[in-house]
């Protein structure tokens, strides 16, 4: 069966983010206000055939730890989506 | 108080993917076998300051819309994330 599955990959806390400082910085001329904390990173939707969720789900973390994050500054979150 | 908030911005189905498609082409060579559909794509993290969680979902809905992704191509899906 296939699996949909969203990886999330985010700097890890401490990890310099301009594109998200830029984001945050720019946000009260538009007129958002209240917004803190602002942090950029990249998202993967992928469908994987598995026999279980819980196959699918070791799968794709094993996939985003090699392939789609560098851990040494990243961190990859994995969960099975619907949508 | 300050809620904790996931912003995934994903290209329009029918979009063009290249990065997508250039993951998916090269995820057999690494070993990785029945991953399909790979789409890429953004995520935001950020404290929204609200009375209330749905007050800051439809604030976060509004700043997607408006500042983190291109409507004509891409959309944006918002959602509380406690971590």
């Amino acid at each position: 069966m296939n699996y949909p599955v969203v990886v999330e990959v985010n700097l890890r806390p401490g990890i310099a983010d301009p594109e998200g400082a830029t984001i945050e910085r720019a946000l009260p001329a538009l007129g958002f206000t209240g917004v803190s904390a602002v942090r950029a990173g990249k998202s993967f939707r992928l469908l994987i055939d598995a026999p279980d969720e819980a196959a699918a789900l070791e799968h794709a973390r094993a996939l985003a730890d090699r392939l789609l994050s560098n851990p040494v500054i990243e961190v990859a979150t994995v969960r099975v989506s619907p949508s």
